[in-house]
Parts: structure tokens; sequence; C-alpha cells
């Protein structure tokens, strides 16, 4: 006789499966797929979804999910039957005419919202956004009968609630405008890179350096996409990249910050495979090993003094030595788009998102005052204006899809790398010297073994106390911001 | 009030929808998976089998289609209720388990075989296939009543009948060992290529020839593969092919093969998408078309011609002139290989498998007499013997996956694309000044309109009937192949 735990655990085996075929669906969508596929493919999308739907809402998982957790598991068991609610919970609160109609409105959104951003032609979007604001509200009531925000927040950082992040935010946000405003005051800058670096090259280059980190080719691969991500769990994480001629960093960054992405998902516990606890355990926490690669580790004067001279070798001479190429790697630039942004601006980016999508959700600030408010507040931070939406509140994708309460989990991300980094370098003192040899995979292993290995088990926030031996904090990210780019920028 | 007819329909749209999704993984997995993801996709095809099994399968469905049966309807509508019959009759009439073991055992056998074929062991398989044949016999058992091949030989050629097919061929047979015995009796012999010739360049020209015949790259694309194939439907149409820098026909000719099976799956008619009717009729008829761009388009003298041109535009002089490369790309060799053979000794291999795969079904030879029974009939047809079972009754993969029934469709396939010429010709008197133009998108026309458009709206021999205004036979085949290489070999 098997257990209602049991029984509950094996039909979500094929749930997840399945979720992993969709996955590679849309790993197929932006990598492989003939561009004339466009429409069968969201019908195979949408058929996947509604199965996906009708398994996660069933009546007998709910009855035999109740039953489950009513008897005295361990740990494990306990970690998958509070996933498996997350899911059930989901599934089941919002009503189907209303996920169909958030559905259909972000789909033709995605649509109206690139046609306005080309216009820069914000009244175009206006009336689209107005409309998914309101759904998304009825979507957070349906959710929770408390804080609206808070509802959606927790689909991508359960457990995280907007006033603890914006105590956390308000923290960070006055010592980062100042920092940057130290930086462009300083008198020295470094130097950008000039040239044309051969893009079969770069993609070598991007491919050693992944290796290097700890990413499996014989449980992944490599593929340029438009915008680069990351995509799969288990056996096959697969992640992407570009290029581009005159910028070699943009190749090797967006493929070290995936290569983050996929070294969590390749370095859970092989047990977890097919459970909910089979992946990591939230955006915040992905994108803290996304950034501690990336930023932390490979913009670190140890990693890219080996980098200067590697990138020697393979394009000749880059016209500086390594002390300038490290500031190279880091300098700063002005600019209105996030995702351009470097370690110090693009935490400003997000918190601006997320205060004023705070007040779309709350209903402090209407779709019709986000552009001026959105203006105003860059300016406060940023010292200049957006002259058109495209710089501006028109840059992002996210909205036009419904994506609420999923901006500030990149600065969380960040926050918690910061963390990371800090007891990392506490545990592995020598980790530089490995660092100035181009190799990061003392890292990698510290990682899988402190956080990545367990991968949902516990909730975002303790999988980060379980790693670091403490409550997190913003702490560490300013000071070794400040530090870094004091040294860089002579401060 | 919707009618059973569009019940049906609604319900069969998303079966489908989910096939296809099922038949991207099946490309990834020979294309793109990273091979430490083999056990993964296992899973992730198991559990999309079990899927379209348990909506093929439920009682529900019979009961609408039944009803759906019962009222007057259109020819596409009787088509739809008569390809979703097929598949309701097959899943419910095979028992689950047997289904069960049979998916168990081919999974097995596939390794051994291998590990058998690369050993030259036949006593390693010989048991893994007695299990197969007898499993084989009763799921025909199931499947009718009648014959058993023909009700194995149904699931790849619906319709065709063993008894058929062995007249057919027993007058194929006679003819192409004479035909055979002549050419190997011919004083001269055309000249092999020699020389090595860059990869790139060889898919550059096959990608050009694919889309010279009308493949359509914007729902579809072309990537490498170990054994060419091709997959898909509607507008999502994939090949692939291979490359050997000693035999650029390797590359070009495989392409062409699947730019057939891809032409047709491109022209279905798309009122047809997501609906039974969406897809060729069968093995058959798919075969008849890769065969008759393979050959008798691509292999003819017209198109050499252009070809000559275009290669030594490519990789340089070929050593010969365009007469001498017709016969170059056409000539004989000995060998004990299928799926290296030319047009004239490719089905002398089929037909041996043909008649020894009804002799195991239907009890008449035993397994353990296999491998000495293809000895004597290979060294009838070809004149010599296999000296190891790599070269003979173990160089298939067919027979350990379960395929029984599937060879012959190969043959018919050829017999159908030698129909399909002797009518393209008598329509399109002038298609040889087109292809002598490197231009073969007028029988991709005439093919279209005569024969891919229509899907599965008619069974595989009404189809062929309908395109060539009558019955098919083995005539324009062996008339064709006759006068060919009587002109090559100078008899």
């Amino acid at each position: 006789m098997s257990t209602a735990y049991e029984r509950v655990m094996a039909r979500q085996r094929q749930t997840q499966i399945l979720a992993g075929v969709s996955g590679l669906l849309g790993w197929d969508q932006e990598t492989m797929m003939p561009k004339g596929a466009a429409d069968q493919r969201a019908e195979q999308m949408g058929a996947m979804e509604e199965l996906l739907h009708a398994r996660r809402s069933d009546p007998a998982l709910a009855d035999g999910l109740a039953e489950a957790e009513s008897a005295d598991l361990d740990e494990v068991s306990r970690a998958n039957l509070r996933e498996i609610r997350r899911q059930v919970d989901h599934a089941t609160k919002v009503p189907a005419d209303l996920a169909a109609e958030l559905a259909r409105v972000t789909s033709r959104a995605q649509g109206v919202w690139a046609a306005a951003r080309a216009a820069d032609d914000v009244a175009a979007f206006t009336p689209m956004l107005e409309q998914i604001v309101a759904l998304k509200r009825d979507e957070a009531a349906a959710l929770s009968d408390g804080s609206a925000y808070d509802a959606l927040l927790d689909q991508f950082e359960p457990g995280a609630t907007g006033a603890d992040l914006a105590a956390m935010f308000g923290a960070l946000r006055p010592r980062l405008v100042a920092l940057r405003d130290r930086i462009f005051g300083a008198e020295q800058h470094p130097e950008p890179l000039m040239g044309t670096f051969a893009e079969d090259t770069q993609i070598a280059l991007a491919r050693d350096v992944a290796e290097r980190y700890g990413y499996d080719f014989e449980r992944g691969r490599i593929d340029k996409a438009v915008h680069p991500f990351s995509s799969g769990s288990g056996s096959d994480v697969r992640i992407t990249t570009r290029t581009d001629p005159a910028d070699p960093f943009n190749c090797l960054y967006s493929t070290i910050h995936e290569v983050g992405h996929g070294c969590y998902e390749q370095g859970v516990d092989p047990a977890y495979a097919f459970t909910p606890l089979g992946h990591g355990a939230s955006m915040g926490v992905h994108e803290s090993q996304s950034r501690i690669y990336e930023n932390q580790l490979g913009r670190s004067r140890a990693f890219t003094g080996w980098l200067h001279g590697r990138m020697t070798d393979l394009f000749g001479d880059l016209g500086m030595d390594a002390d300038g190429f490290f500031g190279t790697v880091n300098r700063l630039q002005k600019g209105f788009i996030r995702t351009e942004a470097d370690e110090v601006q693009y935490n400003l980016h997000v918190l601006l998102r997320f205060d004023l999508e705070r007040e779309l959700i709350d209903g402090s600030l209407t779709v019709a005052e986000l552009e001026g408010a959105w203006n105003d507040r860059f300016e406060a931070d940023f010292g200049y204006r957006p002259d058109r939406p495209s710089q501006g509140c028109l840059q992002d994708v996210h909205w036009s899809v419904g994506l609420f309460g999923y901006f500030p989990t990149y600065t969380l991300g960040n926050v918690y790398a910061g963390c990371l980094n800090e007891a990392l370098r506490r545990d592995v003192p020598d980790l530089d010297s490995a660092l100035a040899d181009g190799d990061p995979s003392p890292a990698t292993d510290w990682l899988r073994e402190k956080l990545q290995r367990h991968g949902s088990l516990r909730t975002p926030r303790e999988t980060i106390i379980h790693a670091i031996g403490g409550a997190p904090s913003e702490e560490p990210l300013l000071s070794y911001l400040e530090a870094k780019f004091g040294e860089i920028y002579g401060f």
C-alpha cells in the first residue's frame, strides 16, 4: 500500500517531467525554431500549459495533498509538499477565466509594447498597461487577502514582502547614488576597449571560460539568442549568449552570467530530479548565482588579470596593461538602459522600477502618470532626464507580459551575491590565486556545497541563511562596491 | 450545440498538437540534446507517449467517434474520422501490458543489437529478436483476426497487404537481378569522384539545392545528424544531413532525399493543420516523394549537368566532363549494405528483408535460421556472400526496435516514384530544360498540386491513383531503370 505522500509524489513526477518538455519548447522557440512556426508553437505552448494547469488544479491532487500534509514527514518530504502546495494554490485560486484573460491580454500586449517602444509612443501602450495592471490586481486578490504586491512578488520570491525589500533597498539607494556621484566626479576614468573582435573567437573564449567555471557541456550546450537566457534543469541545462564584434565583453559576461544560472541548475542534488526540489529556490537566489559568477568573480582584479593575458593571446595587443584592463572591464558610463548598466548603476535602475510598480499595483500611481514619475525619479538618481520613452518607461518588456513583482529579484540577487561573496572569501581565503590562474572552480565548489546542491529544499531566504551562516543584508554588497570602485577610480 | 463530429475534432486537435510536441523532442534528441540528457529525455518521451495513449484510448473518445461516424458527412470529415478510427483502434486493441512490454524489450534490444553488430555476434542478439518476434505476433493478433504480417504492415502502409506487395515485388526482382548482372558485365564503368571537398561548402550547396527544389527555410531548417531524417509538419518541418569530406554526394543526395520528405509536409494544405489529414499519407507515399526528388530528378542527366557546373565552380575541376559526371553520380558498386546501395540494387536489399520478415512473422522461418537464410538469399541475388553478420543480417536497426512491416514501404515508395515520374514527365514535357538550369521547382509544383497538398485525405493507394490517374505498377520504375542504366553502361 502506498502512502498519500507517495501517491502525490508519483503524480507530481509526471507533472515535473511535462513541465520540462514545456521548457524545451521555450528554449527551441528562442534558438532554433523557424520564423514561420510561431503560430504553431503558440498552440503547442498553450496545449502544454493547459495540460499542466489541469494536472495542478485537479481536485484529486488537492485531496491527496491535504491527506499527505497531515502525516508526520521528514524535511525533504515536507519541502516537497510545501512546493506542491504552492503550485496547487496558484492553479486553484486564480479563476480559469481570469487566467485565460491575462494570457490573452499579455500575449497581445507584447506586440503593442514593441510597436509603442519603436515609435516612442507611450499613449499607444497606456490602455494596454491599464488593463494589465487591473488584471494583475484581480489576480493578486484571488491569491491572497493581504498586500496585492506581496501576492505577486511571492510567485517569484516566495516569502519575500514588499515592505521588507523596501527597507533593504531604502538602505541601498542613497549609498549607491553617492557612490555613483563620486565615480563620475573622479579625475581619472578607465579607457574603453577599442577594436574589432572575431565573433568565432569570442564564442570559443566564452566556451572555455564556461568550462573553467565548472559548467558541464555533457549536460548542457550554448547557442546564440537575441536576449541571452538559461533554460532547463537536471541533466539538460542550456545557456545562450550573443556576440558584438565591437564589444567582446558583451558575449563574455553575458555567458558568465548564464553560466551562473546554469551551474546552479546543474549543481542541484540528482536525488531531487523530477521533484519540486530539483531546481533553484527562487528568482532572487538564481540571480545571486549569475551575479556572483559575473561580477564578484568574473570582474575581479584577479580574474581580469588572467583574462587580459588570454584575450591578448587571442585578439592581439589590447592597448592597455592588466591594471588598466581591470578598470576597463568595470568602467561606468552614463546611460538610460538597465540592461546595459554596470554593477553600481544597475540596482538604481531596478529600485526605480520596484517603487513605481508597487505604486501602480496599490493604486497610488496611475498608468497615465507613469512616464512623468519615471522621468522625475530617474533624474533624481542619475542627474539627467530620459529624452524619449524608449530610453525610459518603455524600455523593458516585463510589465507588458504581466511580470509585476519580478524586478526586485534582480537587486535581491545582487544583495545575496554580496553576502555569498563575503562568506566565500572567508571560507576560501586563497581564491584570488586560483582566479589569477583563470580558475574560478573553487568558487563553484563552495557554492555547490553550500547552496546549489540543495535546490528548493529550503525557502529562498533560508537557502541564503544556510549558505552564509547568518541573516542576509545589503552591507556586504555596498562595502564590496565601495572598496572596488574606490580602488579603480582612486578615492 | 456542437455536433459529435465537432467535439471529436476539437479533442483531436489537442492530440495532434501534443503529438507535434513529442515529435520535437525526437528531433532535439538527434540534433541538439547534450549526451548526458538521454535518461531525462527518455522520461519525457515516455510521459508524452503515455499522455497521447491515454487520450487515444479514452472511452469517451470511442463513444463520441462512434456517434460521429453515424452521421452523414463530407469527404474531408469522413477522412478525418477514418484516421482517428485508426488511432483509436490501435490504442484500444493492444493491451496496455503488451504495449509496455514491447516498449521495454525494444528499448533494451537497441543496445543489445548495437553491441552484437559491433562484435559480429549473431547469437548475442538471437534471444532478444526471438522475444520481439513473439511480441509482434501477439500485437498482430490483438489488432486483427487476419494475417499477422498484414496487421503490422497496416501501421505503416494502411490498406496494403503482404500478398499484394509480394506479387508486385515478385515482378520486380528478376528484372532487377538481370539489370544488375548486365551492368556488372558491361565493358565500361564510370569513374568514381576523387578528392577532398570542404564540408562548409557541401552544406552551402545542399542548402542552395534545397531551396531550388522549393524547400521553405522560413518553415524549416537543416542540421547535421548521424542518420539523416526529417521531422515535423505544417509550418515547422526540419530536415537533417551529414557530410563526408571524401564524398560530397553523401551530403547532397541525403539532403535532397530529406527535402522530398520535407516538401511533402510543407506542401500539405494549411487547412488541414492540426487535423489527422495534415501530414503525409503513409511511409510508402512519403518515400515516393523523397525518392523521386533524389533519383528521378536529382540523379537525372539534365540536373547532374547543372550540378557538374555548380560543383566545378565550388570545388574546382572534378576531373570529368558532364557526361562522365552523370555516370559517376549513378555508378553501381558491389557491396553488402542497404543504405549505401544505388537505385538498381537498393530494392534487392529491401525485397530480401521483406521476404524474410514475412517468414519470421508467419513462423516458417525461425530466428535461429535467419543468418543462413539471409546469406543464401543474398548470394542468390547478388552473386556473393556476406562474410560477417554486420554485413548481413545484423546491419539494420529496424527489427531491434520492433519495426516489422516497415521495410517494404521503401520499395513501394520507389515503385510509386516511378509511376509519379512517368505522369510528371507526361504533364510537364519540358521539365528537363528546367532541370538543366538547376531548377527542379516545376516538379515540386506538379507534385504539390497532384499529391502533396492532399495530405492524408485519401488512403495511400488512392493518393497515388489520384496523382497519376490510374493504378500503380512496377513497370514504370523498371522501364526507367533499364533505360537510364542501359544508356550509362552502354547496352
